[in-house]
C-alpha cells in the first residue's frame, strides 16, 4: 500500500535524498495541506444507477488515455533505485498512465522513450538560461516520441528547502542536462534557471518545437486565462509540491478558480497531495482532466523499483474504480461538482 | 458505560475481528467524523416547561415505538459473543428497541424471530448476484414475521477497509447465508454483491414480498426524493458506519437536506456515530424519526452478551429520557430544529 | 495565581470530591467549551483615552457594586476546606464581591449572613418537591438579610456526571438542607429536585418571598423575554458548569442572543468558564451586567481557605482593572460591542 | 537561521532573561496567534513576470529604504550579549535595515547613533510620568541624529506576564533611563510609566520636538484615522509582541482594517510575529509599508552578538527577495491584496 511504502522510503533512501523528496519550502504549511485539502472535500453519493460497468478512461490533448492518474516529473530517480526512470516508465506503460518524464532525469530521455514503447509520454521542460540545454531537451524530446511539453514556470528562482539546506546532500548520480552542461552543484543547478522568462518566450518554445506546450505551476486563474488567450493546450494547477513558495495555497484550493477562468477551452491537469483513487475523483468532479501524481511514485521506486511504481499506481486506479461504483457515477468522464462539497 | 464497553472490547475481540468491527474506509476520515459530527451540533434547552412526564416514543412504519432507538444490522455476532444474534434479540425485546437483523446474521432469521417474540424486528438485506440467495433471506424475513426489508443499496462493491487487508481475518462462524450459498472467502462474498442493481430492482423486491423497504445508505437528497416517488416505505441516512467510501459526509451532516427533500412523506432515519442518548435528540430534532446503533451494541455483546446489549440500549434510553427533560421537550415527538444549532 | 490553586487543588482534594468539583455531564464537551468559548473573542483596545482613573464597578439590582465578579453558588464546601462558606463569605466580603450562597450549604446561611457583615449576599434555590424544604431556605434568606433569591431552573434532572458515577463519591459533611429534610444519599439528592416545575411556580416564589428572584440557568432568547414578561428580576445566562446537559452552548455563546431578547429590561448575567479579568470585561462588553464565577472560587477555597478565595477574587479584579486600562475604557460600566469581535 | 537561533537562544540565555524575551500576557494566545495569523493569509503567485531584477525597496516617511524589514524596539539588550545594542545597530546597519531603538537601551543612545553611521534609526519613546526622562529621551534622539520618535502608545499599564511574575527576574544591566531616573526594580520600572496620557500629550511631542512621530501600539481603525487628522508621521499596527492584554488581535489579523483607515494618507508600520520573508510580503501586500521584527533579533544577538544579528536580518531580506522573484512580484513597492487571500 502506499502509505506502506511511503514508511519503508523513509527507512531505505539514503536521509539526504529522502529529505529532498519528502521536504518542501519554508515550514512546509503548503507541503502538508497539499494532502490535507483533498481530505476537506466531501464526496457525496448516489445510488443504484447499475454501475457493473465502469470507466476511468480520459481524454487528455485531444487523446483517450485509460485512466488520469499520470506520472508527475521526479528528478534523480537512479538515487532512489536501480531501475531509475526506465523502472518507472515501464511500470506507467504497463498501467496505462501517462509519464511525465523530468528534465532531471538521469537516463536519457530517448532511452526511457524505447523502454515506454508506444505509451503516452510527455516531457517536462526547464527553461535554463542555456537555452542551447533546452533545445536539447526539446530535441530529445523529439527524437523519443513525447507527445507534448510540461514546461515548469514557478522556478524563476530556487525555493527554500531547508531540509536540503541542512542536509547539503548533493546528488551523486548525473542527470542527463548535466551530461549536456557539464557538472554542477545543486546551487549551481539552481542558477541554471531563467527569471526573466515572460509568456512569450514560452509561447516561442511552442511554436518552434511544433510539440504541444501546458504550462506547469499555475494557481492564479488570471494566469490560466493568460495561457488561454496565447494558445497553450494545457495548465498544470501546481504549487510543485510546496517546494517552492510556503503558504500558497494547495492545488485542491486553487483547481476551481483556473476551472473557472479556462472554460473548458484547453485542458486543466492538477498535482499535489493526490494519495488516493478518491482523491483523483475529487479532483476531476471538480473540473480537472487529469492528475499528476509525484512523491508515492518516488516512495514504490524506492521500495521496489519498477514493481513498486507498478503497485502504487494500480492502487490509484483501482481505488479510482470503485469510488466511481460507489459514488453512483460509472464514467470518470461523468465526474462533476454535484459529487463534492466543500466540507464548512 | 458504553465507552468501558468500547475499551474492553478492543482487548476481549480477536483482534482481525475487532479490527473488521472498528475499522473503516481508507484513511477512516469518515469514521471519526461520524462521531466527531454529532459533537459540532450544539442543544438548545428550553425551561420550566413541566417535564415531569416524559415520552420517548416515535412512530415508525406508522407503529408506535417505545424509543427511537434501533439496532443497526451487524454481521457475524456469533464471533464476538457466543450468545450472538440471538442475544442482541432479546435485549432488544426487553428494553423495546426495533432490531434490524444482518443479511450476515450467524443465527437462523426464524430463530432469532423466535427468540425475539412479539418485539419489533426488521431484516437487513443485501442483493446479491445469485437472487436465490435474497430470496431465501425474504422467505425467512415472511417465516420469522419480520415487519420490513431493509435493502442495503451502498454497497455495489466493497469498501476499501485496510485494516481487514492487512490482517487478512477470516470469519470462522458460517453465516445463514453461507449455508445457502456454500462457503466463501472474504473476497468471494464480497464478489456475491450485484453492482448492476438499479431502481427498480429494489422497486420489484418490495412488490414481489409485500414488505415495506427502507433504503439503507442515502445520503443524497435527490435519491430519497426518488425513494419518495418509487414508494419505497424509508429511507435510512448512512455511510454504512464509514466502511464503503473514505471522506462521504457524515450521517449527521448529510440529515437535514434528506429530511427536507422528503418532507415528511416517508419515515427517515440516520446512522452512524451514534454514541449518547443527546446525540439520538440531535437526529430527532433534525428530523429524523429514529436512529440505528452499531458499534455500541456490538461492544456490549463482545463484553458482556446479552447483558452488555440490554446495557448499552438501557444507557442510550436513559440518556436519551434525561436529555428530553433537561431540553424542556418531554415528548420526542416535539423535537425540532429550535432544539439544536450548527456550531460557528 | 488561579491557574496555580487549579493544579494544587487536584493534589489537595479527595478525588472524589475534586472530580465531583471538577467534572462535568457526559464527555464533558461544553465543560471545555465554557473555558474555550471566552478566548475565541478577541479584545479591540483604544488608546491614549486617559485611564489614570478607573471604575469597575457596575448597578445590578438597582444597587452599585464595587466590580461585576460574583461568586456562584457552589456545593459542599465544607469538603473542600474547614473555613468552608464562612470563608468564602469573609473573602467576597472582604474584596467587594456580590456572593451567591448555594443551596446546598455546609453551613447555616444566617451563620454566612452574619460572617459577611454588610455585604452583598444572594441565596441560591433549588426547588424541591418537598416545597417545605424550598420555604425553609427561603425563611433562612429573610433572616439572613439576602438580598435576592437566585432560582436554578437548570436541575428538572441530575444530569449525567460519568465521573461521579464512577467514583460512587459520596459527601460526608451534612448541608443545610438535609438537617431540614433528614440524611440523604447522592442519588434521594438528585430525586429531591422537582422536575415538575413551571414559570408560575417561580413567580409564586417571587411574590411569596417578596425578594427579587434571578433565573439561573437561561440559555434561550425566548425563555430570557418570558422572564422578562413575567416580572422577574434577572437572568443568569449559565450550563450549569457543563454539569447539566452536555454539548448545550457554552455561557459565553449563549450570552449575545439572551442580551439582544431583553434589551436593557432587566439584568443578564453570565457564568462557565470565566478565569481571567479579561473574560469579565469581555461579558460586560457583550452586555453582561455582572458575571459569577465558581471553580476558581472552590480552588482558591481548597487551597487556603478564606485567604485562597480571596487571592483569586483580588486577581480576577486586578485584571479587570488593568484590562479596563488597556482596553482604553476606564469605566466598567462603559464597555459595549465595540471592545470585542468574534474571531473568524 | 532563525529557527535555529530561537532554539539555541532559548538554551544560552539566563532563563529568566529568556522568559522575559519570550512570554507574553496571560495564558500567550496573542502571542501564539500573533505567529499563526500570518500563516492563514495565502499567498497568490503569478508567473512569467520577467523577475530577474527584484527591488526590495520601500518609502517610509518620504525615504527609500533598502528593504521594509526594520528592527523592533527591545529592551536590555546588554543582557542578551556583549555586544548590544552596538552589535543590534551595526548589524542594521549593514543589512539596510531601520534600527528602532529602545527605550530601555542599556547603552547610550548617542554611542548607538555613532555605532551605526549614516543608517536610519529611530527612537522608541515612552512617555513616562516623569517628563525630564523622556525628555531626557528625546535630547538624546536630538544628539544622536535620529529620525523619528516611535511613541509606544498601548502601556498606560503593564501586562500580566505571568512568566516574569514567577521567575522574579531582575535585570542587572542598569539602562539608560535608570542613569536618568535612579535605578529601579521591575515594579517601579512599570510604575513610571504614565497611565493619563492623551492624544494631545503626544501631539505635544511631535511640536515640541520637531521630530516626526510614529504611534505603535495602535490596534483600532478609529485610533488610526485620528492619527491621520492630528497629524503624525505614521502608526504601526501593533500588540506589544504579546506582552500586554491577552487575546487581542494579532498584527496581522489588525493590519487591513487599519490600512483601510489609514488610506494611505500616512505611513502604516506592523508588528507580531514575522518570521519569514514572506510574512513580510505579506504584510506589505495587506498595505503595511514597511514591519518591525523583534524576537528574532535577539535570538541573534543571543547566539552570536552583532553576526547573528546580520544573519537573521539577512536571511529575511533573502527569503523576501526570493518571494517576489516567486510571486512574479520584482518590485516590494508593488505588492497588493492581488497577491494575498485569508485561508477559509
Amino acid at each position: 500500500m502506499i502509505h506502506d511504502f511511503e514508511a519503508r522510503a523513509a527507512e531505505l533512501l539514503d536521509p539526504g535524498l529522502y529529505d529532498y523528496y519528502a521536504g518542501g519550502a519554508g515550514d512546509e504549511i503548503t507541503l502538508r495541506d497539499n494532502v490535507e485539502s483533498w481530505k476537506r472535500f466531501a464526496l457525496a453519493p448516489r445510488v443504484l444507477r447499475g454501475v457493473q460497468q465502469r470507466d476511468s478512461s480520459v481524454t487528455v490533448l485531444g487523446r483517450r488515455r485509460a485512466h488520469p492518474v499520470f506520472v508527475a516529473p521526479s528528478a534523480y530517480q537512479r538515487g532512489a533505485h536501480v531501475d531509475a526512470e526506465l523502472g518507472t516508465a515501464r511500470a506507467a506503460a504497463a498501467t496505462g498512465s501517462t509519464l511525465v518524464l523530468s528534465s532531471q532525469t538521469t537516463t536519457d530521455p530517448r532511452e526511457v522513450a524505447a523502454a515506454s514503447g508506444d505509451a503516452d509520454r510527455w516531457l517536462q521542460l526547464y527553461m535554463f538560461k542555456d537555452r542551447a540545454v533546452t533545445d536539447d531537451l526539446i530535441q530529445a524530446a523529439k527524437d523519443g516520441g513525447y507527445e507534448a511539453l510540461v514546461v515548469t514556470v514557478d522556478f524563476p528562482v530556487g525555493g527554500r528547502r531547508e531540509r536540503d539546506l541542512r542536509s547539503g546532500y548533493v546528488v551523486e548520480h548525473p542527470t542527463y542536462v548535466q551530461l549536456t552542461a557539464g557538472p554542477t552543484t545543486p546551487a549551481e543547478r539552481h542558477a541554471m534557471h531563467d527569471p526573466s522568462l515572460t509568456w512569450d518566450d514560452i509561447a516561442a518554445i511552442q511554436e518552434s518545437s511544433g510539440l504541444p506546450v501546458l504550462l506547469k505551476g499555475i494557481l492564479s486563474p488570471a494566469d490560466a486565462a493568460r495561457a488561454v488567450d496565447l494558445g497553450f493546450a494545457g495548465v498544470i494547477v501546481s504549487n510543485h509540491g510546496g517546494r517552492q513558495l510556503d503558504t500558497v495555497l494547495s492545488g485542491a484550493d486553487a483547481l476551481t478558480p483556473v476551472v473557472d477562468a479556462v472554460a473548458g477551452r484547453i485542458d486543466v491537469l492538477v498535482d499535489g497531495g493526490i494519495r488516493r483513487g478518491w482523491d483523483v475523483a475529487k479532483a476531476l468532479a471538480l473540473g480537472a482532466d487529469a492528475v499528476l501524481v509525484g512523491r508515492p511514485v518516488l516512495w514504490g521506486l524506492a521500495c521496489e523499483g519498477e514493481a513498486g511504481v507498478r503497485q502504487v499506481l494500480e492502487q490509484l486506479v483501482d481505488e479510482l474504480d470503485s469510488t466511481l461504483a460507489l459514488l453512483g457515477c460509472p464514467r470518470a468522464a461523468d465526474l462533476d461538482t454535484s459529487f463534492v462539497t466543500r466540507r464548512a
